[in-house]
């Protein structure tokens, strides 16, 4: 699903759901109720019909193992493959409460972050919990995964856990850009198997980053394809879909915008459960990061600057209509006058009666028509 | 009254009042007047013809109570319910002396703090009171209180303060988005009832800021509505609806954005009053916060792209119009030149007596018309 | 003078002189003098035909004492009366060098210090001045009193120095809003008499920012009155008069953001002058300054949507001028054509000699004329 | 040359070559040349057809001494005047490399300093040379002087450099605003005879700095006749003045914003050849370019204005424009139609026999012209 | 052909491409693949069809050495020139997999910096890695080479390695701005012989900034001749131009604004490879890229300033045709109404008989066109 970003024709993208895009509609339940959702909580909230997908990934250098969990009670006494050293847990799906309380009971998950993992959509954020009597260091961090759905921009949250030897991912929806981590866990001797846990982090959030650099590809030939068309056929239609696109832009810009704060704390800031190695590659992140939100500076200016196009090419336009209007209304306005002076009956109108005057009539509207043809040349408006 | 969010038609959106919204009155007393009220100063100012109502709830992870005081007097001489821990003071009403002074004098409050209390307008802020000699550390907060009455945005100053074991807060008017938390209180065993005075005061803020999500999504909604309705039929009477709209945005982001620096500096800077689990959870409120202000600049940036559609419609319609005015024009104004010259009465004009005469008119007339019809065609305007 | 801040008529405010509101014109000497005035310097200086009006007032908890002051020198000789703390003295008028070299000695004011009061305006701005061998710490202020006379805004430059039990004020006219602070000394008990001399100089500013709410209150009004006025009659006037509206805002916001910062290092950095008691109610001045500031920017908006209201009534209007003239000239330009060649004077006109051709000729005008009002129907042109 | 400030008739300023204000032309060699100059490079360029012009001063409380040095090789061998203190070399013209060469060894001034004198323009900077073993502590300073020459900005680089006795000075071309600065030195028991070199350095800055407010004087004059102008007869020239004039205003915020950045600096970071002194009244002059970018700012705000004005007005011409044309069309064109008909020659016309038909005629048309203009007066058109 | 950067003349200006300048195309891999790349991994990488020019310098005070390296492998066997500290190889071409790969090992890169060598473009950046057990300190440093080719802009990424005596420059394609850094390691004594590798890179990066300096000055040329022709004969041809360049000085201000940025921390932050002298002489190089940046907003803001007249340009000659149209439309409707009226066939029309009937009708019309006239002078239309 999610590798359909081949170049659509503009004709098709449909500006009326994007405000839908802008707007987010949190499902969070009524303003007022307890922060955070404790672990018992889960279980008096209503079922998803469909059960969450639980894939789990243990892995050392020397082997790995996969395998897609149904029952998720039985989650709990799997114990992970022996000798392994990380575990990835990935769960498809965030409506499944059972499956959360039983992860966020095994890994003691603080109430909050359950919240913003449960109530979506979440700003891009990184909370760090320090490990307390009981409870372990983790890193809770907010991301988004942006892809193209039949042309049109579709994101989904990411929650991600890390452990000392443990990621936890939450999505919003089956699908995802990480088939090629999991290639890079199966091969023996990549680097992504010699390291820890948060080396995966790392490589996760690498992975969505890069994911972005292809959907800004074809922004950009879209951005391309309408600056065309407006300098061709300028239409309000090509102007409500550059507006469509300004929007899309918008929303790339709040997911990777915060992200890029995220990172940047994550780098700075030391935590347990972060080692050096993954720092030092963080560091590219970060670069990408920037890097993404500069394209979107440049289209967003690339958006505007068609807009002004736009107005511009209407101004013109207005301007030569009216040309056109004045030019033929005052060329045949005065001669008009003139035929209708001597279609007038007066009984006393010598020029009627002139041999010459007919044709003097007519010398006299093309020399008046000449005059008027010398003064627009001199205008510039012919 | 505040639960009244449901999506008003748009037709019932009054935009004169909203200037008001905007422009606060600042009910101060005469610039020069002494900085701050002493606590026997209030016995001077006007009493309310209506006397606050002040409601005390008592409460420990045991056991809670709720009593409502009539007589104010009398709150000096009532202890707490034996054993609780916390008491949280509502106060509802700011126009009644001798409330304030009662509990100003019982609770050692500022000078400085009563006078922001008692006149409304301030800004959001928070201020922190050290202990010294006699007084109680306390910590003063000014935060607002925003609701959709009849669909039109209302805003009203809540005043806290934060003492060791207590909470004093005061609204401007009764009715409030307080009633989940009344509600968390009096369910045993819930995190509420655990946790210390500071806890409350997370709570009541973060109750105060999760109620604008409603009122947000009323407005994604009326900004659909708007948008729609300036595609299908833009009209003056649309855009003074996005005025008055983006009037009240401008009203949330002044009564929200100081808020945010307020929560970022409870986090920051320790304060006797605030325990460490009221920080962590306070990092949740501010990240609500920073989305609230995230979504109220897309909802500018929406509304701007509306204020934009219309102007290119209007532009677009008045070419529309001067292109009309011109093709009729420029089609007839020739031919109706040629009519007026063979209703000249020049005694000598030959065509009139060519027998082919007439039709050769009709067909220099529909060639003429014709060759303005093509020419159009090529500009493209018809 | 002070006190008149009637909401005027519209019709009276004249943008004619408001741009010299915006210049100041620099009354310094020529560029290159010799930085700061020495005291001696002061008697080169034209004497001022109004000598300064001095008042001096001195205070301790107990007791106070006010006097004007006519001849300058005597005060070099006169101490302050018996048992009294505090002394302020306050000057009226800063053309007056002799007045100002008796102070400047008595008090060993700074030279720098000095220009910058005698050469307004001076943006304001705090200078502290260390104790040195023979010169006591000063804390040099210069903020401006606005002032709304007869409806414009006026506002002055006030000079102030503050040393450990006194300070000195410099106002360029006569005239201020401090007669509050004068009761508030004469009333005993009042916390300003229980207080030190940093406590005047914070109830000093206090009043000026203070009084600056009103003048924001009538600016409101006419914000309202002129946003009404471009709803019900748009017009050129209304437009300049918003533009001078916006200009006396920019004068203000000119003269109250450099005062935040003013105000804020004051609060920031200790000076031995200040006590921690002021430093704890400049918090309040603080405060009140945002506010201003935050009006300023939504005074600033509100007057740009005005703009904006205006170009589009406008842009309305000529669209509805051009589409009368248009549906006008398409409905009888078509039908004028035709009553002109039934006008020509072709001796073969076979229709002119028809029974049924004048009537069908109204069938055809009356045809023509229903298809081009159903036609700009359906445009939604009427 | 300097004191030509008076108020140029806008008339006679002329826009054509603002831009070349605008874009400096950089005078470098070509790029990838060696980093600075080198004393020994500095023979091998071009030498000047005028030889520059070196102007010393040395003084001391008690004597000064001013000569114009002709021989520059001769300026090798010169010895202070004896018991002076402060000698300050001031070098007209920067095309001279003998005589710059001959000042960079006796001072041992830095390959990049020199680089920075001889390639103008460049931005206003400050660069502290440490002292090491052989060289001596050297504050090089970039400024620039701002004139108007016959009513037209005009700008020189000036280049400084600091010692701890000494004061260099390299202007581009002769004419200066310094000759205040020679005639303080002149008077015996100025301040400035008392201090030290870093005290010279600053008041050559302070009187470049208070020498822009004349300017800035001249162009809040040109901007109140421009916007006295725009009130009166909006035209297109005026419009091009004011660009013009907006343009002149970016050149001298281009000069002194990083002026202040610099003064800033030197206030900031101490170094050694700079007297605590100094850094005092080094406060004074940031306070009055802050005043400089205030006002410069203000002005732009103005320029801005002015062009709104215009677009108002112009836009309210078009207005009434097409009003007229629609007035008289809408009168005529129903009348001049009804004139067509009776203007038709059918044999059947019962109308043409009627006694009353031309009297009714004149009615049904003042009818229908008394209908239209209470129409028109309705729309508030007339 | 980098000096190909004559005044090209503006008409052969192509605006077509340069959306491709805007919009970088990145040629990375799939997303999600491995971060970084293996030295290894670059034999699976196709090999370019021209293999990369690496060309070797080796120089020190005394001595220096150029060849040209053909067979890549022998590179690893090649001892430095005897006696000779610095190297200096620059590879011409990235698309050689097995070049960089004897590079990569020889000189220890780290595989992000490789992987960023070979992905372009990415944002100019400076990333230090630390010398660690096996791995010597490296500065890895990405800056962009601007050119003009043809007269449109091109810009190639350069990719440089500092060591301790070492400097590896990576470009996109032959052709650079470096040969007068060539010449100068070839001329004894120049000051780049005296110094350390880091002076090189110093100087290359100098090298690259000053280049920028002939490509403004071309700009500001085009700039010039566009605010020229603007004036003269506005044509929405001239607004495309205008377009374009702003959007080739976005692309310069793109590479350059964090090339800045990398400097300023080159400066700041020391790092083994550097020494103090290159540090100092980085600080000339901070000044060029502020300076250039400056210059990047001036002509912004002169390009909009341009758009700004055109607009004001097209909206005078709109007013000009409206009024044209107007004053011809306004003195002709009521004398042609006129003439129809006596040119209708009623019987009863007394006019019509009367002797003086027709030169009263052209008196009458001559004073309705005369009062027209002064009506319209009146208005200032004509």
């Amino acid at each position: 699903m999610l590798e359909d970003t081949d170049s659509l024709p503009i004709e098709e993208l449909d500006s009326s759901d994007s405000i839908h895009l802008v707007i987010p509609h949190k499902r969070t339940g009524k303003p007022g109720d307890a922060p955070g959702i404790e672990h018992d909580q889960l279980l008096t909230m209503p079922r998803a019909e469909r059960p969450a997908t639980i894939t789990v990934i243990d892995y050392c250098p020397e082997r790995y193992e996969t395998k897609t969990v149904t029952d998720v009670e039985a989650l709990l006494d799997q114990h992970r493959a022996p000798g392994t050293v990380v575990r990835w847990i990935n769960v498809d799906g965030i409506d499944d409460p059972v499956a959360i309380r039983v992860l966020a009971t095994k890994y003691s998950l603080h109430p909050l972050a359950i919240e913003d993992l449960v109530h979506v959509p979440q700003r891009p954020k990184v909370d760090p919990y320090e490990a307390t009597g009981d409870q372990h260091a983790r890193l809770f961090l907010i991301a988004r995964m942006a892809m193209l759905v039949d042309g049109a921009l579709d994101s989904e949250q990411v929650s991600m856990f890390l452990g000392h030897n443990t990621v936890l991912t939450f999505q919003e929806a089956p699908g995802d850009c990480w088939d090629p981590i999991r290639q890079r866990i199966a091969r023996a001797g990549s680097r992504l198997r010699q390291n820890d846990a948060s080396f995966l982090l790392y490589a996760l959030i690498d992975a969505m980053v890069d994911h972005c650099f292809p959907i800004l590809e074809e922004y950009g030939n879209r951005l391309e394809a309408l600056e065309d068309e407006i300098l061709e056929r300028p239409s309000p239609a090509v102007i409500r879909k550059v507006h469509a696109l300004k929007r899309e832009l918008l929303v790339l810009r709040r997911d990777f915008w915060p992200l890029r704060e995220v990172v940047h704390t994550l780098q700075r800031e030391p935590h347990e459960c972060l080692s050096d190695t993954t720092r030092t590659y963080l560091r590219d992140v970060y670069d990408h990061l920037v890097q993404i939100i500069d394209i979107l500076e440049t289209y967003r200016e690339v958006a505007m600057g068609i807009g002004e196009s736009y107005m511009t090419a209407m101004s013109n336009r207005m301007n030569e209509v009216m040309k056109v209007l004045t030019i033929i209304s005052t060329i045949f306005i005065p001669i008009t006058f003139l035929a209708g002076v001597y279609g007038m009956n007066f009984e006393y109108l010598p020029e009627l009666k002139w041999h010459w005057a007919y044709p003097s009539f007519w010398i006299v509207s093309l020399l008046s028509t000449a005059t008027m043809i010398v003064f627009f040349r001199r205008k510039g408006w012919i």
